[in-house]
């Protein structure tokens, strides 16, 4: 590709200086597959010339992740080792590191495994972290979720090229949709405007504070949100807990906060697929009652989908409400991702499972077990998946008042 | 490569099953760059297949290791994180883990980089790990170093080859000298019987119990070495402390046992270069007095074998004494491998450092401290340079009799 080390370079300096925005002395903790070291060393590099004291990389690699799955016994998957306990109270709660993930698993990487064993390892292991979770959703620390192409990953997205194509191709995407150019000035001006449109369409969905929404679209969704007193829309940047803006993904589209736990009725179809656990999720729907899924079918990876929502009482609830346009740059690329950072940025979206206490003013100081008193959903998971139809209409209600938010697929 | 998968499973199979010895049960530690995973994780596979609990992978980076020695601070280098401490306390103290080491560093690694700042960080962070080094020094637990090409050591050993042809020589001569065969039930006779030999050697040399040995070489080494009482010589296979049998080098070539640590006078010229911390140190020889390196010279990274020397007291006293005839198959490639695991098994060594309390009866039960009073060496280093040159005579005396045990660079 003409000038990939030089938007490679932009990138991970997007990464480090505007992503998690890295002060001297701050750790910087990095996840990234082994298959494709290129961003983490050039992040690791960026973030020591900024001063970092130290950069510490946990390499993952999928065929190992495959075959822990496969062999170990249950009662060793649902372990966490006291050690990696200690890594993460230390890097968490001493250092308030920061945190960058590069997302790249392949969307089919534990498909024909037993899907109820890896579904259970990942709730113990999850409930045994879950006092780490505050840490990134209370935006206590800086933290990033990225993607680079791996191998299998970009095959999925590409079926039809071969594999240096398919991943010279999703290379491609992934500048594009993150706004790199081969100019770091370009690139920073890019995301300082991106953010400042975004934080518009923030403000005017705080300003008005609506009392619910309305999703209506000819696929069969026809839903009813409330939203919690108190809400804050939320949009691409935030701030941590020693007042230092950051990013925490790149790319985004999306506008979000999150729905009363309790006030969502009538029934959601979704209109991309959902990679959870490494199994594709696919054409499914769920009905809601009080906030509750009472009722979901998925035409395939319906037992993954299965074992997701009885993760625990807070995975059948939602927990984040996302707003995008159908003509968000993502998805007029018109390419499936299989990959949440991406399909979820190319349209409107829920997550199932735990929400961002930043979303509700006050709501951060809240323990786990307070949240519900504000309408929050807790729960071991956040899963988001997409909604966004072609014509999807969503309207705004304060006292009554109807509110064009979203027409035909877009703001309205 | 003709045959290169079915060779690269038999040096998996090989290194689980007659390497460490994995047993039902066991963990199983990997340490593995990542730009070379191929063969951890056909060695993860085949450890699962024997019924491991557990195998984690420790991957590491050159490019990230140089980083780090150049932009860290000398107090963060020194550090040992205390989750490292516990993730060692946990896999040797408690599990007695299995470790396989795949050895494959960059030679030039840490040319150019402040020596001082370096050595310091090495030494301290080997302080604070030093109780762990009993597990392995003492053969506790299964231990195997074994090596894979990377491009930059493939490069440095066949610097007249392209990247690629260097890389499938480099493999070549790995699965040559390794004994590796297309047949695994080949390659495991082939192991047996190399061996047997081995330990037919360190029989005589046993049998005999030599109360020194005398080197003599035209490039100048004149050395004559004391060996302590009740000294063993072991040659490639062990036993670790739940009695199962392990291999901790493939390959191996040597019968080695310690030197009494103030019995060492005379001259030693090395005929190898020595990789020592990311360093190349060439044409350098030592002058011995009553054990102690009194003098010493290198034409080639000096600095660094200064440093290496200042280690600590026991880094100036040889721990290892090793007899590897000049006509081993090694030796024959006539390859320069700069990588002490093939060097070593080329050509009679020696190593500055801690001696393997397991070349002395009852000697693994002794503190670190009580090792002196059996004549043994204790250090932070263990490093291997290579002294066997084509015309070098050993001859063994005991009793003031003297008895060939080397003539013209071979077992006489």
């Amino acid at each position: 590709m003409k000038d990939f080390e030089l938007k490679l370079e932009n990138f991970a300096k997007l990464a480090v200086e505007f992503g998690v925005n890295v002060q001297k002395g701050e750790d910087l903790i990095i996840n990234s597959p082994i298959e494709e070291p290129s961003l983490a060393r050039k992040i690791a590099k960026a973030a020591y010339e900024k001063g970092a004291n130290d950069v510490i990389i946990n390499w993952s690699d999928d065929y190992l992740t495959r075959l822990d799955y496969k062999y170990k016994s249950q009662e060793t998957l649902n372990n966490v080792y006291e050690h990696i306990i200690k890594k993460n109270e230390y890097f968490y709660e001493k250092r308030l590191a920061n945190r960058i993930s590069i997302y790249s698993e392949d969307p089919d990487l534990l498909n024909g495994l037993d899907q109820k064993k890896i579904a259970e390892s990942i709730r113990e292991r999850s409930k045994k972290m879950k006092k780490f979770t505050k840490y990134t959703m209370n935006d206590l620390v800086s933290w990033l979720v990225i993607s680079i192409p791996t191998k299998k990953w970009a095959m999925k997205v590409f079926p039809d090229l071969d594999e240096n194509e398919a991943v010279e191709k999703l290379w491609d995407e992934i500048f594009k949709t993150s706004r790199i150019d081969t100019s770091y000035q370009k690139t920073l001006e890019n995301w300082q405007n991106h953010v400042n449109t975004l934080n518009e369409k923030a403000d005017f969905l705080n300003s008005h504070q609506f009392d619910k929404v309305h999703y209506k679209s000819e696929n069969g969704t026809d839903l009813v949100v409330e939203l919690p007193k108190n809400h804050i829309w939320m949009s691409a940047d935030s701030k941590n807990s020693k007042g230092d803006k950051f990013v925490p993904n790149i790319p985004t589209e999306e506008v979000f906060t999150a729905p009363k736990k309790t006030g969502v009725n009538g029934r959601l179809v979704a209109v991309k697929p959902l990679v959870y656990n490494g199994v594709v999720i696919d054409e499914f729907e769920f009905e809601f009652k009080e906030g509750k899924v009472i009722d979901f079918k998925a035409k395939k990876g319906e037992e993954t989908l299965k074992e997701m929502l009885d993760s625990d009482e807070g995975a059948k609830y939602l927990g984040e409400i996302a707003l995008v346009p159908y003509d968000s740059p993502i998805s007029l690329s018109n390419v499936l991702f299989f990959n949440t950072l991406f399909d979820e940025n190319a349209s409107c979206h829920f997550a199932l499972g735990k929400a961002y206490p930043t979303c509700v003013k006050g709501a951060s100081e809240l323990s786990d077990q307070q949240l519900n008193s504000v309408g929050l959903n807790d729960s071991l998971i956040h899963e988001d998946f997409m909604v966004g139809a072609k014509d999807l209409e969503i309207i705004g209600y304060k006292d009554d008042k109807a509110y064009p938010i979203f027409k035909d697929g877009n703001w309205a």
